[in-house]
């Protein structure tokens, strides 16, 4: 029995149980105040749960005169940078938003020691090797479970339960104001304009959607699940990004027809190339996925993601991936995990980028088109365009023509190509003779 | 930077950066098999992943004469005792299934100051008091993810994402064997005998399959989810449990024809009495499932774990919840994060059952019935029935009514009243003179 104890002790090299853990959160939104009041609720939960008090010391906010009803003003301070430098600090909560002025933070906090739990998808999107680089330095963990898809815990999952086998595919609905806008449009038949102008007004999407819309949450979101799931550093600037701009009603409507939901999906891939080596991909565009598929039945404002592992098979992780609250889960998630290693010693598994796999051009990647056009209405219409395929050694795997007055409507769907070829007889299509249109390109999935 | 990387030797206490976790294979059938295979296959990725080589240093097995391809004669052993005691063994790892040897092993291996993973579900339900006292004794891990639902993350997300928040409750198909029968007669009209018959037949039930039609499987799931949601001990023999092997084919028509799916469900639950104070139950039984909720979806053999969180929300988890490679994925995953925790320093979140709730009665959950019985066919039955419900306060949802030749069939559904109410009022309602017979009583969930 004393021999195990002393194994015990040497591994508890952190502050030692019962110890209180001081925290400084910075920001107080939504997703802050969620945060200060569930811990505030549920102290004694969270000091069992962690091994010791947590306590919240300081609260970074932009205006500290502002009222907060039930926050103590002296936790108030405007200077976060003091805050973070404060000795009875040992974790720091990062839920502003941006990116210069909370990596600023970030940074100063890790390198000073204190580990720091983030729900900043821009930021780690954009620096994650910066970061990880000084949480290694100092010893400290970064986690950030809540910057992907809120309380749907992806990043743990690809990070810690899927650490024994090797993940071959992840696609996934991972922003929900597009979503619903996608549903919306789906469900009521309503444009892209109106879907949008009633997301703004539930609050579904914000002021300015651009973010959202262009599809560069959804990107940021791509680049953390394609690092972790990889071990390979995937950045923002590497993931193709198409958005939900261009959809139509009649999009909508076509794939409904064709037994398809319109999604926009971040997609990473692991590519296995003839020469036997490995590349990844990470995008993002609106795809037709299958309605029998477990992804197009994800509606509203869900986030929903599948995963493909060699020993796993396909799993798929269903829940808000938004909101106060479930953002506030997977902070309180990670914060209990940072805690527990302070007071216990200890580190997570932080980026591992050993496979460091070169990342594929979007050209390089096997995607499968539905074209719809507007063409002639005549004999060797037909003949033209399928030539056009098969001398590119694309295969069609359906071709639907409906007539009109002057013209046909033809929608093609093709069997998988390279990204960079479908994009080429795309661009010659559009300059045939017999074509007069082409109304929209979309990508097949999940 | 000095200071920083003195931060870091603090924190690590393990064996070391780059130092061979030695591993103890106990069991080499599917599972074992694919663990060793997976692990040899992708040594270098492991060894990044943990920070050193992991190495299986001896396998345990009955007969270590029978030929085994692909394994050095030299690895095994039938002397498991001896194996796991070994100064060379870090890590033992459990797979043989059943109770008492692995009981003894596995407290063996945690007494001598190692960390163990299993897979062994049975084991975890029935004996997690004793073997989490001797992990904690000794400041080593017990990890058990592939216990409950194989590859679905479960007891990690339970234990770690949701750390920061308050289960309500934990409803799921945990068993893919009787998932399987339970699917199979809904879509091919088969008697329970004869889709048990082509399930043991395919290989999804085994050739006794009183632990999974019984529901004895899903009850040790459900004790281990109860007790890591709610940081209470809920043991196997806590689990009230009811199998499917009573219901019949007329049952699944019937439920179809109501909107639901009939589906054996593992349900953990907090309670909140009356007076504030808050307990817990977990039970299983086959349960109606409306056809909307996405539980009636999964299909085939197929697990899903639908949570219920404070903050979260709404999770669901789905995937392959059995078979060698799906479990090896889950085993592999603890193996890792044990064996980083060897060479690092550091421990996993343990056993915490500091909200000790007492664990309600059955007859105090909240329940509804769908009831299927044979009445007389004249005036007055109905009313005679209604009276005998609302003599105990159990107001009915909907009642319907086909007429046979002399008698009628009555289908009640209830709305939600204490099960011991409902027990007693079904066990009243057989003794009326006015009920020929009660067919089926079905709990309706999820």
């Amino acid at each position: 029995m004393d021999a195990s104890h002393s194994e015990l002790d040497l591994h508890s090299t952190g502050k030692g149980e019962g110890e209180t853990v001081g925290i400084a959160l910075l920001g107080f939104g939504t997703v802050g105040a969620e945060v200060f009041r569930l811990l505030d609720d549920n102290a004694d939960a969270f000091a069992h749960r962690i091994g010791g008090p947590a306590e919240i010391r300081g609260i970074a906010v932009q205006n500290k005169n502002k009222l907060r009803p039930g926050v103590p003003s002296e936790l108030l301070t405007d200077d976060a940078k003091a805050l973070i430098s404060r000795d009875d600090i040992d974790l720091v909560v990062e839920v502003i938003g941006g990116i210069d002025f909370p990596r600023e933070l970030v940074l100063a906090a890790l390198n000073s020691g204190k580990s720091v739990v983030t729900a900043n998808k821009a930021l780690v999107a954009a620096h994650a090797d910066e970061l990880a680089e000084a949480a290694e330095r100092s010893g400290v963990d970064l986690y950030f479970e809540a910057a992907v898809a809120a309380a749907i815990p992806v990043v743990g999952m690809l990070r810690r339960s899927l650490a024994g086998d090797q993940i071959e595919r992840i696609s996934g609905i991972v922003n929900g104001t597009t979503n619903y806008i996608l549903d919306a449009m789906e469900s009521t038949g309503a444009s892209y304009d109106e879907a949008l102008a009633e997301a703004t007004r539930l609050g579904y999407a914000e002021a300015d959607p651009t973010a959202d819309v262009e599809g560069h949450d959804a990107a940021s979101k791509a680049a953390i699940m394609a690092s972790i799931g990889f071990h390979t550093r995937v950045k923002f600037e590497d993931v193709h990004c198409e958005g939900i701009t261009k959809i139509t009603a009649d999009d909508i409507v076509a794939a409904n027809n064709a037994g398809y939901s319109i999604k926009l999906l971040a997609i990473c891939e692991r590519l296995h190339r003839e020469d036997g080596s490995e590349v990844v991909n990470a995008r993002v565009h609106p795809t037709l996925v299958d309605k029998d598929h477990p992804l197009a039945s994800v509606s509203e404002s869900y986030n929903a993601i599948f995963v493909e592992a060699e020993a796993a098979g396909s799993l798929m992780f269903y829940g808000n991936g938004a909101g106060g609250n479930p953002t506030a889960s997977a902070v309180l998630g990670d914060v209990v995990g940072a805690a527990r290693n302070i007071v216990h010693g200890g580190r997570a598994p932080g980026e591992n980028t050993y496979a460091n796999l070169p990342i594929a051009d979007f050209g390089e990647v096997d995607t499968r088109y539905h074209i719809d056009m507007e063409v002639q209405d005549r004999a060797g219409v037909l003949e033209a365009i399928a030539a056009l395929f098969a001398q590119h050694e694309v295969s069609l795997r359906t071709v639907r023509q409906e007539d009109g007055e002057d013209t046909a409507r033809l929608i093609v769907v093709t069997h998988a190509a390279k990204e960079a070829t479908l994009e080429n007889i795309v661009s010659v299509l559009g300059e045939l003779d017999e074509v007069e249109a082409v109304h929209s390109v979309i990508r097949l999935g999940s």
